[in-house]
Formats: C-alpha cells, sequence, structure tokens
C-alpha cells in the first residue's frame, strides 16, 4: 500500500527518533492528522527553535541564553563549588534531587582512547580556568563507575591545583536496593565505603 | 529544576501525542538536540505539511491530490465493487491483507444516537450517490462487529438500491486463534458462520 507522501515524510522524521519505530511513527502520524493547523505549526515551531537552543558559555548545560540558570541563580553563581557531570542528563538527575546548590560542569563524555576521546575533545581546559577565575576551593566529580569514568577523574585531579580539594560521588547500595540482588562489584564498593554510624 | 522555555515547549507538543508521556517526550527532546539544524527543519517542515494533507473526494481516503491512489488507479478505478470501512485505519488494513483490489468507501464511524452521530455525520450520502454513478454492484461492509456496527451495515443496506449486492466481512476465528482462549460471542459466530469443506 502506498501511503500519501505527507505522511510518509513526517513517519522518515519520527522514526529517526530513537524508540519510536516506524509502527509508532505511523500511529502519531494518524493520530496528528486530527490535530488543527495551529497546533501542528506550534509543533513544528517549537522543532525549529530547538535549533538554537544554546549551551551555557560557562557550564555547558542547555540554556535558552548564554548564561543557564544555574550559573547566573544569584545565590548560586558565588558558589565555589563544582559538580563535575559527564552529560547534561546527569546534570539534570543531580537537580532533580535537590540536594546541591552549587555551580556545574558538563564535561560532554569520558576519556576513552579506544573511540578517540582524548583530554582535548572534553571540557577538561575550561574547566582549569573556571576553577582558577572564581576561585573554587571543592571539586565534586560525579562520574559514573567504569574504567572510563575512574581513569577521567584521576585525569582531572592530577590537572587541577593542589589546593582544590577533589571528591568523587559515594558509590554503595542504592536506596530500596535489595542486597541479594546486587552486583559482587556493588558490594564490595559499599563495604570500602562503610560510614560511622 | 527549570529546564530551558525551548525545550519544555517543544516537550509540550509532543506529550500531546496520544502514546507519549512527559518522560518520553523529554527523552525524545534530548535526542533531537543532538540532530542537525537541518535534520530538525525537514521534521518541522514535514509537520506543516500535513495541516495540508487532502482526503480523497469520491472515498475519504488520505492522499496528497484531490483524488486518491486507490480511486485514480486504472486497474481499480473501474471496479463495480466498493468496501465500505470505518475508518481510514482500516482501509490501511485492509489494504495490507492485498486480497482486495476493488474501491473503498471511508465513513467516518458509525451511527451512534447517543453520541449523537446520526447518517447526516456520516458519508453516507456520497455513497449512495457513487454506487449509482458508479454502477456499482457490490458492497462490502468491512464494519467491526458492535450494536452500532450492526446498525450501521442495516441502515446502509436499507438505503442502497436492491439489485445492489451487500454482503458483511466474514466474523469468525481468527488464524492462528485459540478456541480457548477465544470469547464466546466470537465461538457462537464462528459456528454460524460455517463453511463447506
Amino acid at each position: 500500500m502506498k501511503l500519501p507522501e505527507r505522511i510518509t515524510n513526517l513517519m522518515d522524521s519520527f522514526s529517526k527518533v530513537p524508540g519510536i519505530g516506524e509502527k509508532s511513527a505511523l500511529r502519531h502520524v494518524l493520530s496528528l492528522t486530527k490535530w488543527t493547523a495551529e497546533e501542528l505549526g506550534d509543533f513544528s515551531n517549537a522543532l525549529n527553535d530547538l535549533a538554537e537552543l544554546k549551551k551555557c558559555k560557562q557550564c555547558g548545560v542547555f540554556a535558552d541564553e548564554d548564561i543557564c540558570d544555574v550559573c547566573s541563580d544569584i545565590h548560586r553563581k558565588e558558589s565555589t563549588e563544582i559538580c563535575v557531570v559527564e552529560s547534561i542528563t546527569d546534570y539534570m538527575a543531580i537537580e532533580r534531587s535537590g540536594q546541591y546548590r552549587g555551580l556545574y560542569h558538563v564535561l560532554g563524555g569520558v576519556l576513552n582512547p579506544l573511540l578517540g576521546v582524548g583530554p582535548a575533545e572534553l571540557n577538561i581546559d575550561k574547566l582549569k580556568k573556571r576553577v582558577t577565575e572564581l576561585g573554587v576551593t571543592s571539586i565534586i566529580l560525579a562520574i559514573g563507575p567504569s574504567v572510563e569514568g575512574d581513569a577521567t577523574c584521576s585525569y582531572i585531579k592530577s590537572t587541577l591545583p593542589e589546593n582544590v580539594m577533589v571528591d568523587r560521588i559515594g558509590f554503595g547500595i542504592p536506596m530500596g536496593g535489595n542486597l541479594d540482588y546486587l552486583d559482587t562489584m556493588t558490594i564490595s564498593k559499599a563495604l570500602e565505603n562503610k560510614t560511622k554510624m
């Protein structure tokens, strides 16, 4: 069966989104045929606007302006603490917890020589610059536990001035986690990171 | 956490699509941030184009032009058989089977007095006109089994000229169906519709 081009073109775009297959794309397009021209126009404009989404010139987080909400927040911009994350989604996860009130820095990945990701490919120089300029005294490396993550943390620690306190986010049993179902690595880390009570 | 407007606006549009919740919308938008301006432009244009999607002036199926592919198909347009369906998705399901080579007619619903859907709300007058104009000899009512569907079929049969053969699509056990798991109505219908072998 040949579908009209107006339908197949839109299906093509929807199918390019990870998690949307051809069947879902068709289902979405058919439901969109019931939208008014105005609603479709809003969707269309929102897509075009996304192309102009900026990244904060300071920390690298998505922003409408040149500087993001966190970096321009009057209560946070004087902070001397930077939380280093791998990606913007990690930044969002930490912000959701509401526990952290300092600044952020998005690396854009972790060191991975096999994939050609060296220190130059990551946002590390800018981090060093910010540490000096803002007089940062504490860095929290919120980078996941993996060979590449560990190497990235070691590299960052070695590259920062010695008077900066560098911490790594804690590893252990997650809240509600059942010891019975957790992997041995997590259990080992949890024993290593035991805290006095 | 406050997300940039360019992200929330697009999330709003995505969340309006049935089957896409707020979490999926965010996931889609974040993956779209990796698209080039050109790819986003294509998606955006495809959405705007959808507003201009037409319905075939003959049968009511979606089409790029005034007349759809089936109605303008040189091998099908002379057909004297019309398959009446409730919606465009039903038309698509029948076309996918590849078993039917005649014309279609989309009703746009079934009679439902409680919801205010009477004969005038459905595309029935146009069907009568086509039957006369095209010299149609056979009508297949591919309308699902329900009280409303049954009433619609009876109404259409009563409104068509007597010399037109009116059939309804067959009901029974689906291919690969397990009798053990089927409802009693389907089993009853299947016994009623037994065929000589």
